[in-house]
């Protein structure tokens, strides 16, 4: 794998990481990774525009290394974030299955990520051809189409308090759980919890600091910690209902 | 394709109609049919819930006759509601593919909704094991993705008013033009919009009723008539920014 030059764009890196391709013999992943453009991103620096005309218009970007965030932005310039992605995933696939204009941007949030970039031809041509490869990108579509209904039941029936009771759920039960509590680090950032919730990082600061003094939420030097993870369950059961 | 039998558990019809299966060969699809276990619907029937231990749990649903409609609700009772699906169209492929708990119940719109129930190992080995058919899969999960990424945009950044609107942007571009105008046929139900937008009766019949007043909406007896297209579309435009 490349590690130590910036321009990738002659070296084929290797895409044994990526999880989609694991079943492919490494024969056939190797020639994928010849087919693909390869480069490294600095954090904060645009892999995937609504520009038109770049040659990566269309294509999949495959994440080697680092970490990547989905985002679009309201007219009044909101940033509305979707799911992060890490090291061997993907993002872009929906223009590159169907050829529509891109539906959010993609930027990078780990410096030093490298993306593979694979053209949309070969890239349908892979995920139809192989069934496994098929119904691991059904599965993925599966997933993210659940993500989104969720989040629309959220935005459609929850206010933002309640919709950042249920992200930091979210957050806890991803985390480390301690007995009763649950460790989550980094600590977040609250413009990043505003993104994903679509809410203000002002609403996230109230929530927050209300949960303190309720003394359900603890806020480390290295982590914020959810004091008691099935009173915070119950805060947002309690709205959602539960059906 | 039966037509006169409620009881249609032993008569397998045609799915020649189904559009995802349009590529296979007839006889292929004459033996999907006689897998299917078929069932009329009236009404407002439930075609799938979220109730356990059912055998169509995790079934894909073929929408042979009919229109069925794609619902939630809120802990309030509110009904959340996705897009309906005409005959030719199928539901219920989330849980099929990954045999997760139906994100939704499925109600028949039209009375005598005929439903061709494939349970789901069956669905899986046709959409995975057909490159054409992966492919139409495919491209079907990424347009709902798009239109679930679409209302999460639209309930982030609008308000209920423009939310109403941007609905009735929708209905009048599926409808008749006539010169300026858009004519909508037949008129849709307050309730309708209101679960498609995430709001309340009321405000959709509020908004209505403003625009009435400005001039931009008239209502006839069998239809609603978006009388000058290009404004409604810059009332939504300004608010959303055309990013």
């Amino acid at each position: 794998m490349p590690t130590d030059r910036s321009d990738l764009s002659n070296a084929a890196g290797s895409l044994d990481g990526i999880g989609l391709l694991a079943p492919l013999p490494a024969g056939e992943r190797a020639a994928v990774a010849r087919r693909c453009r390869w480069r490294r991103f600095h954090a904060g620096e645009q892999i995937i525009g609504h520009g038109d005309g770049e040659p990566e218009r269309a294509d999949v970007a495959f994440v080697v290394e680092g970490r990547v965030r989905v985002v679009s932005h309201s007219a009044g310039g909101r940033e509305i974030s979707f799911d992060d992605m890490e090291a061997g995933g993907f993002v872009g696939e929906m223009a590159a299955l169907d050829g529509l204009p891109r539906s959010a941007s993609v930027v990078a949030v780990a410096e030093g990520t490298v993306i593979a970039f694979l053209p949309a031809r070969p890239f349908q041509e892979l995920v139809s051809g192989h069934p496994v490869l098929a119904r691991s990108m059904m599965l993925h579509l599966t997933g993210k189409l659940r993500l989104a209904t969720d989040r629309i039941m959220e935005l459609s029936t929850l206010g933002a308090n309640n919709r950042v009771h249920a992200e930091l759920l979210r957050l806890a039960k991803r985390g480390r759980v301690e007995g009763r509590a649950a460790v989550i680090t980094p600590i977040p950032v609250h413009g990043d919890i505003a993104a994903r919730v679509s809410t203000t990082r002002e609403t996230v600061a109230r929530v927050l600091s209300d949960l303190s003094r309720d003394g359900l939420v603890e806020r480390r030097p290295d982590a914020l910690v959810i004091r008691d993870l099935t009173r915070l369950e119950r805060l947002v059961e309690d709205v959602r209902g539960g059906g």
